[in-house]
């Protein structure tokens, strides 16, 4: 936001709170409220009780009116690359933006840390920002850009990639409440599946900033091919 | 469930609420309950507080303590063809399936009906099941099924079709609550943008079930070439 707005109007509308591994939901049962708050200064923002992807509906029907020229997401904390990109509430506002014909990236920096460092993040955003803004893209463009926990001088640059094939394995940890009835925690273990030098994960662990152009037909054409 | 039995040992794993529009959602901030409940005789079925995805988490890793040989996920009521299948938690569900390495596929019948009449939807999940067992699948293999609420005899057969390109336009109805304050109900319109006749829309409209083989790297190649 603090980048985007070097380079237009801006307009925020967030969820009301913490959103990690909410996918491409939507709320359907229940009621949807929108609040504009006065966190940013000069920058119209508005809270959601929604999902990333309801922010993304109600902002351009109910408080735009119109497709904004771009719609950036983010910045989420951790990563989005390779498989996440499935689970994320980030890349899914992104990618419902592009399913509605705006040009579209969704930032994620490889840090939880709350008071993480954001100056190589602003650094990439800018740089991605001002490509996308110069750049002719098609109505649909969506990026997943991800941002290497790195300092400064151990930076590398930034990579177009593919999406890493590769999986959490799953390790729930089972306790028992204090009315003797388990319960579970979902926790994993991410398992890079692929050995390219080409992917997501590959960059980021190699310092780079990863840019992986992203679409949402799933049609599987090497198996419809071969009916 | 009742056509899956026919073909081996079935466990059913279910979330304890309905789960329209959950996507690809998973729960990462707060516990995650089991319980075996008793509703269908002699199969074993457990309820679970959390998304379709964390069903089948859990029902792999807690209850199955292994693999199964398939995932069958639904039957969904209403279409999860074309670009629903990114909303569905219906095809959420199974598309972890096939993350995790297990053949998938999910079901959805075009009625909303509470009290449907599923007998075209058992004669057609008999038939592709019966088809994908004794087929050498890939382990990712998955499949999205929709079927057509149409009497038996304009049911024209099943048809391997590609996800039609097509969009929500959204329609929130607005409202006013006691207290004076806005809120929303998403609504929307679905907009098939597409004309081909091999897409899964087009399939539906014309008494066809659609099979749309599915795959979940979403990097756009194209636009990667052009980098």
């Amino acid at each position: 936001m603090e980048v985007a707005k070097q380079f237009g109007d801006v307009v925020v509308v967030a969820p009301d709170r913490p959103q990690s591994g909410m996918g491409h939901a939507i709320t359907i049962g229940k009621p949807l409220r929108l609040n504009a708050v006065h966190l940013f200064g000069d920058i119209e923002v508005y809270q959601c009780n929604g999902t990333p992807v309801d922010c993304v509906k109600l902002g351009v029907d109910k408080i735009l009116h119109k497709k904004p020229d771009f719609c950036f997401s983010g910045v989420n904390h951790g990563s989005n690359s390779s498989i996440n990109v499935i689970y994320s509430g980030t890349m899914s506002a992104a990618m419902e933006a592009s399913i509605e014909g705006i040009p579209a990236a969704g930032f994620s920096y490889l840090d939880y840390a709350f008071e993480a460092d954001f100056s190589l993040s602003k650094q990439v955003i800018h740089t991605i920002i001002d490509a996308l803004i110069h750049k002719k893209l098609p109505n649909k463009a969506l990026y997943n850009i991800n941002i290497p926990n790195v300092p400064l001088d151990k930076f590398k640059g930034i990579k177009i990639c593919r999406q890493a094939n590769a999986k959490w394995k799953e390790n729930f940890i089972e306790r028992i409440d204090p009315h003797g009835k388990k319960y579970y925690w979902l926790t994993g273990e991410f398992v890079n599946l692929d050995k390219g030098k080409d992917t997501d994960v590959w960059a980021l662990q190699h310092h780079y900033a990863s840019v992986v152009p992203v679409q949402y037909d799933l049609t599987d054409y090497k198996t419809l091919k071969k009916h």
